[in-house]
């Protein structure tokens, strides 16, 4: 039988530092540089992000993480792949990312898709996040996928950099 | 450590039949009694559910399960409490669902709540669900909770009939 993978969304499959970028662009003309960031969670890093991430089209029209989508196609493919966002804290999103996927991702079907508050009860041969609050308590193979916020820091999970090296190591 | 309780939301803390009986009456005047939908799925039960269950409003205004309010809030303070509902193939209830939640459950807080398609991924120690698709793949302790379209038949699992039922077994 085919392992579980859990795949984590923002920060993963949508490039949620971006899509801050772009908010706060539009809102006030001022371009943040990811460089200013390194270290900082995303709704603090950006001055008005925990607004940007209630308004309205936050989700819907976050940019896909570049290369993710050839990569999920094949470890959908390969594995018995669970979309795993804790989207709960921000009920806005959750209709939101449901039609995120659909557009970008219309083979996973609805059945594997889980949108919940902590991660801690589903389980998985393999989880892939990129925070360390979802990583740490999870018993199996757990891969820290870099985001700004997790760069400074190093508590023992393979690092992946990109989705080049996601498909490197699991396909 | 306290045991994790799973706990499912339509058929067993909101009254989704009750509810698909007055869609039915405000739209057509016609008034569906309990006795002639037993051993039919909610969906396929009443003629015109299927369509019902995507309208807004179905999810959000669902009555309470008589009894429910007063024994979720005891377990919640005996058992590690999440709620996983399978509200993927209705996206209109995602939101509508979380603020059901939030109304009539307020104590419980969105960390613990999960909405998915299957829920095979989530792990506990106890399952209580309306539906065999959910329970008979459970690994651990599976309590049925009597609902018209599963009263035909018995898969072995524990069966509550009611809220009473369900905390005299657990309490």
């Amino acid at each position: 039988m085919a392992e579980r993978l859990l795949l984590d969304m923002d920060g993963v499959m949508a490039d949620i530092y971006q899509q801050a970028i772009n908010f706060e662009f539009e809102e006030s003309g001022k371009l943040i540089a990811l460089e200013d960031v390194v270290g900082k969670d995303e709704i603090v890093a950006f001055p008005n992000a925990k607004r940007h991430v209630r308004q309205k089209g936050f989700f819907r029209t976050a940019p896909v993480m570049q290369g993710a989508q050839k990569v999920v196609r094949e470890l959908d493919e390969a594995y018995e792949l669970f979309i795993v966002s804790a989207a709960m804290e921000f009920p806005n999103s959750l209709e939101e990312k449901y039609y995120w996927l659909e557009e970008h991702f219309p083979f996973i079907s609805w059945r594997n898709v889980i949108l919940c508050g902590s991660k801690v009860p589903v389980s998985g041969d393999i989880l892939i996040d990129d925070h360390y609050k979802n990583l740490d308590p999870f018993q199996n193979r757990s891969l820290l996928f870099t985001q700004p916020h997790n760069v400074a820091e190093d508590r023992g999970h393979e690092r992946v950099n990109n989705w080049e090296e996601i498909a490197r190591l699991l396909l």
